[in-house]
């Protein structure tokens, strides 16, 4: 019994242990397929499509760092470029993290209301959450599984994102961890100032309906772990709830941001890995799914070692 | 602007407030469906199919109170046995939380591996995780949306509970919330000793290969909210990170559990409320997603209005 509790926790919950060579050779875990990738099926994220949120410290005292990593074109770059000028121009130092709602999402930006917004940020329209075209000759269009979306004709991943299709074009998908834009009633679309990040199950109905700008890559767990609110929506009640955020910056402009690299989506171990994750043959497994949802099928990110 | 922060928050991310009477008359929101429902669609859950799991207050002193809702028959029911046992031997007191996996699980039990069971546990199967047939005439198969599951042939609710459907019969579907028995590797099933909860996006490949016996129905956020471990798998690395559970009894061995009711997914309420989650047409939205996963219908349940 002494090996219980961890082999019960990866048995039951994760990529297992390989305590069944023969079998992890033949078929290895979705983790095993990832590390075992070559180096060459890794693409480096630019710094400059970073940003770098730092909040104040926990109670402990301890750092708490979000890394986030901005939308690539041509997906709502309208938006984008709007977050790189709010954080050149440092607005959001100072604000705060204000709602935390259960299994949905934690959202931030100014508190008060009464914060000015730089000069030249672009309005954008709806029809932006969409694009029209496919971004580029070399889409691949990697399905998941070879059935249908419940949201969407079909889905697939482009450059390391999860995108969706129907007849009006592509567009990116809520999945955990995306960053989306918060905004009024229609025709007001937002600006890029009032941000969120999905911490629960993909609210997939936002899709087309808000524009999505980037994912968290790192640190979710200083934003996914924070007490749920107990005001409406999640929304804290007491100024002391909120979290203050000490400095959003661009990753070119912070000295010590670590290099990230994402796997291939269009590499042969990431399409060994989307399999494995739809069809789980590792030793725990007596069943393999035979498909999976596209959110279930997160593009392995990680710290390029040094 | 100055109801501009709930404004974006209830705009950007919920169902908003009925700004446009004539719009939410038309169209109403999830929400407002659910809550025009009639006192007849509701159905009372029995005090005797809840766990109500109580945890050691929190770091500023407020109580911490889980309450799960028990699987219904003809689902899982030798795991369910086997926690009701141990709820009436008082089991879980002392045990503790010992992990917390980023958008994965929060899991509990007896840390120390060496808490010996209560006698006559049931011994389940693998085929257990399945049911082969209908468990009612009154079956009905309220499809989500019009199009397939990606993690089974197809889907539905059953008296109040997401399930999938395959040649092999109904299963129980791994959606947030849901709590499941961490097991070891096949052939061993677990015994219901080992708990957790999914406190991320709906990880269903763990459908048909592990048993679901409930799901949380209050509470939640005293697990999702807890800091993830830092150990392999999200398992806290000191013992003093872990949360300790106080007791576990099942709810009619509370003297002050309230009265919960979930809304009947046999009512039309609940088909109109399934097809506005599918179909957000409420003033916000600017495109019905046209379907919707099924994990992102969770059922309606609250507390009985006294």
């Amino acid at each position: 019994m002494k090996r219980y509790l961890p082999l019960v926790a990866c048995a039951a919950l994760c990529a297992p242990l390989p305590l069944l060579a023969q079998d992890t050779k033949t078929h290895p875990a979705p983790s095993e397929i990832v590390a075992s990738a070559k180096a060459g099926e890794w693409v480096a994220i630019a710094p400059s499509d970073l940003l770098v949120m730092d909040l104040a410290p926990d109670s402990k005292g301890k750092a708490r760092r979000v890394v986030i990593q901005l939308m690539p074109k041509p997906f709502s770059q309208g938006w984008v470029g709007n977050i790189r000028k709010l954080a050149a121009a440092r607005w959001w130092d100072g604000t705060s993290i204000n709602r935390a709602q259960d299994n949905y999402v934690v959202q931030w930006g100014d508190a008060t209301e009464k914060k000015a917004l730089p000069e030249a940020l672009a309005t954008m329209e709806a029809k932006d959450y969409v694009t029209p075209d496919w971004p580029s000759k070399d889409w691949i269009f990697e399905r998941a599984d070879g059935r249908p979306d419940a949201y969407a004709g079909a889905h697939g991943f482009y450059v390391g994102w999860p995108l969706a299709q129907g007849r009006e074009g592509l567009w990116p998908i809520h999945c955990y961890g995306m960053v989306g834009v918060g905004r009024n009633l229609a025709p007001d679309t937002g600006t890029g100032a009032e941000l969120y990040t999905v911490i629960g199950h993909a609210p997939r109905h936002l899709d087309r309906n808000i524009a999505l700008v980037g994912r968290v890559i790192e640190g979710i767990e200083h934003l996914s772990s924070l007490p749920r609110g107990t005001g409406a929506l999640g929304f804290y009640e007491k100024e002391e709830e909120r979290v203050p955020i000490l400095s959003v910056r661009l990753g070119d402009a912070v000295r010590d941001v670590p290099a990230f690299e994402y796997l291939d989506t269009n590499s042969a171990s990431f399409a060994a890995y989307a399999d494995a994750r739809a069809n789980r043959r590792d030793p725990f497994f007596n069943v393999p799914a035979g498909g999976a949802d596209i959110c279930n099928i997160p593009v392995p990110i990680r710290r390029k070692a040094k």
